[in-house]
């Protein structure tokens, strides 16, 4: 049994609290040992919380419990947290964390003081919410020479460029909904005017150039606030979208440069169909080429997944972490997967005879919809439907094909 | 100083013997000491190569020396190189290879040999070339249980779809281009029968159901020769494209299901703009959400990128692998990266009365290329300016606005 404490009981907080519970028993297999939340800190109360048990007002109960051995701090900002952080890591108890103001802030003197105490301080969430990208930066690409790296880092701002493109939007009503619907903070100051890309921006350029600290005060930033319904409309004239990137620059040896600004990005580029709340990674390496890293970049149960990942990495002994997990063969005879004729899937139907009304009669029993009703050529999606069933209700449709549907 | 053994020298093992050179000093600063290859064992002889004098054909030498701590497996295949493996695992030197043939195949005796011996059998490689998805599925999303992969893992397969799609050639000319241009392989089974598909899919599905072993003979498989240009025609007309997808599906508890076949893949898809050699593999956890690991899925560079990767792993003191590394502020009144004026970047200058003659006058020192010449409207991309430069003179043509780019 390892035990944890959550200071700070708010969205990714609360998030990493259920995350643990809905995937105990996969988490209890990967580490060996059961994973629970033993407090959480918090000034608030949570009545009605399943988690409410846990809740303590009193720091010194926490970080004085020998059987504390991680801390996840999701309190943000670089006060409190930063002294709650030195308190774990001093006491040896290694720190997880999404917040990127305090890695990018006082990353170098917490991961200092986590090595002199034997813990570690680690912070996959702080960049990408649960996209996994800290991680395979430092280790997967550790045979690389960075090149570049350019990133969709904020959702918000790409959210509010995504609607302005779409709906016409201009800047201020498209902030307006995005805090509407929750993606845009009431102060969207730290999203829209690009500090929250420059701090991801400052974590990303020190790893990628192998731990030389790049703080955020080098980081030139413009965010998205000054740009207007014709910036978008000509983007499209020249083939590109406008998005806000966080690029690193490492192309030539010595001349590393690293700033936040809006970018024209041309439809050729990978992250040229990158929208809404989603982010991306791109990462060159000089042996690697180009990689990106695509997903959720926010949120609570994304940025929980990362923060749980990390959890798991700390309180496992350090050679299950470097070891990659043994794999075990079923029993004679059994098999870990359905075998294929039972698989539940989706295929798309095609003919050139047959009538949509024929069609869909003969998979009545499934999810069907219309997708092409043309002349000579009729298409239907049939959804929910076992591979041992459809050859022989293909067959049951004049001059009919199918395959696979992947949506 | 740590040395490495370097078994079979094709296209993936002499890759790896030039990243390691290539990259000596990033290598050397992120493990703390020189990666030297020690011997390289081969059949043949390499006269003229850079790496001529360290190779062997006597395998006793290379596994008798008691230097060599970490045996790279470049063979291919699981005869030779599964004997090999086997021998260095028992003699508890680790093992890194690409060799997704016998992953799939041995996997499950190979790791439990690894472990027994006290050392670690790696294979970022093996899947998605040199894109980091091994590490990241299994280390990153250890919170999640995995409800879906979806995945095109194979280059070549892709490759002859997208020019079947793009060119209108046939299954038979399109595989002929890519075997002329080196993507496939003269007896192109393994690719276009999805074998190679299947392996990989083994690969990630063994991981992604936390270490239950799903052998190939358990996923039933569909390669593309079957597919006719009226396929890949009629995707388009339901706004799909047809791809290799190897899919493995978790979301109903205890009916997994694993399978390789053609898909229509609809625009909707992160997938549908996949093209050419490309990878990518979309990974669904029930916390993360969808995330995407997209880049290029083999190549000798690329391939060797994930390899050393795995090397480095084998040969760092696993409390080194299991820290993140810390980061060096650098001296007072110094910085790390360029001031954001003198970086040298690519921008896009736009005018409403300027013509393209004007504006390339005003940049005739740079790159210029003229994107737009509407009536009411023109625009450049000028490439190699100075950011301090580029105030002054957009302000020296009339009317005009700029942008950065990114392409």
């Amino acid at each position: 049994m390892k035990s944890v404490a959550i200071l700070g009981f708010g969205v990714v907080g609360s998030g990493v609290a259920e995350v643990l519970a809905m995937n105990e028993d996969k988490i209890e297999k990967h580490v060996g040992c059961k994973v629970r939340v033993k407090y959480i800190l918090d000034l608030r109360d949570f009545p009605g919380s399943p988690f409410e048990s846990l809740v303590t007002h009193d720091a010194d109960q926490v970080f004085g419990d020998p059987e504390v051995s991680v801390v996840v701090e999701t309190i943000g900002g670089a006060r409190i947290a930063y002294e709650y952080t030195k308190r774990a890591l001093s006491l040896g108890k290694s720190v997880v964390t999404s917040n990127k103001e305090l890695v990018a802030t006082h990353g170098p003197e917490l991961m200092e003081l986590a090595k002199a105490n034997n813990c570690i301080y680690l912070y996959e969430a702080a960049v990408g919410g649960g996209i996994p990208i800290i991680r395979p930066l430092h280790r997967c690409l550790a045979a690389n020479k960075v090149v570049r790296i350019a990133g969709i880092v904020n959702g918000t701002t790409n959210y509010i460029l995504t609607n302005m493109r779409d709906n016409g939007e201009t800047y201020e009503d498209a902030l307006k909904q995005a805090q509407a619907n929750g993606y845009a903070e009431q102060n969207p100051t730290a999203d829209v005017d690009g500090i929250d890309a420059q701090r991801k921006l400052s974590i990303l350029s020190s790893i990628a150039l192998d731990g030389s600290y790049v703080s955020p005060s080098e980081i030139h930033t413009v965010g998205i606030s000054g740009l207007s319904l014709d910036d978008i409309g000509f983007a499209g004239k020249i083939g590109c979208k406008v998005k806000l990137l966080a690029v690193l620059d490492n192309q030539s040896e010595g001349k590393a440069y690293s700033f936040v600004a809006p970018h024209f990005v041309r439809s050729t580029s990978v992250l040229y169909p990158v929208e809404g709340v989603f982010n991306a990674v791109v990462v060159e390496g000089n042996a690697l080429g180009e990689a990106m890293f695509y997903g959720q970049g926010a949120g609570k149960l994304p940025t929980a997944s990362a923060v749980v990942g990390d959890i798991l990495e700390a309180v496992m002994p350090v050679e299950a972490v470097a070891y990659a997990h043994n794999w075990v063969v079923p029993s004679e005879g059994e098999r870990v997967t359905l075998p294929y004729e039972d698989a539940v899937v989706k295929i798309v139907v095609r003919s050139a005879s047959a009538s949509i009304d024929d069609m869909k009669k003969v998979f009545a029993s499934y999810d069907t919809e219309a997708v092409l009703d043309d002349k000579d050529r009729k298409a239907i999606f049939v959804r929910g439907i076992s591979n041992k069933d459809i050859d022989k209700l293909v067959a049951s449709v004049k001059d009919a094909k199918w395959m696979h549907l992947y949506e």
